[in-house]
């Protein structure tokens, strides 16, 4: 592995790294992962999808279950997400009218993600509650 | 599979949708998800943590990688992820003092969780492209 040596004020070596960036791959990774946050920004959009991950929700269930977030903010998120066709918006012609959100085919793909931060968080969970 | 139905303004049945939610399974899936974006909220600690990811990198490497971000927030940043535990500091005597970042060992816990959103975004960047 190529190293990297750092030295001091008089030019004397004082620590060796190992030097494990490949910058090539590094860069190609960082972009991927912007692309994705650029999406996903902000902790709401990800929790309105791990929401929908349970199946289809009302605008109130949504206020609901994402705690936290205000009606106006909620409004405009999943705004985004259907922008981003990743959420699906169906109104039905009841009356009062019924709006339904749910994942689109693509807003499914993310479940994986979604797993994956759920999964970390209920382990920095027990971690905190251990502490 | 429970159903649950909705009906029009005239009492008239319109619709028998499934009914996917589990709701005790939800709410423990929605808290993890909130646990875990408490921490990594807001799309430059998971791009930080990303970085990283490749290995130790001083701070203005870190400026160069990440791209979009200014060094104040940088800085705000990489405070919030030292005080959870998520990435060391080091300070080299060196001249100008040399300072180099890294992912603790529970940082590293979170690289399965960056993987799958730079898999995600690798996807996602493929399929704009297409369109």
């Amino acid at each position: 592995m190529p190293t990297r040596v750092i030295y001091d004020v008089m030019n004397k070596k004082i620590a060796e790294l190992p030097d494990h960036r490949d910058h090539a791959q590094c860069s190609q990774h960082m972009t991927a992962v912007h692309d994705a946050m650029d999406i996903l920004s902000g902790k709401w959009k990800i929790m309105i999808i791990g929401s929908l991950s349970f199946g289809k929700k009302r605008f109130m269930e949504l206020l609901r279950d994402v705690t936290g977030i205000g009606a106006k903010m909620l409004s405009k998120e999943l705004k985004d997400l259907e922008d981003n066709d990743l959420v699906k918006r169906t109104v039905y012609d009841t009356k009062p009218v019924t709006v339904e959100y749910e994942l689109t085919e693509y807003g499914n793909t993310l479940q994986e993600v979604i797993g994956s931060i759920a999964q970390w968080g209920a382990e920095h969970r027990k971690r905190i509650f251990n502490k």
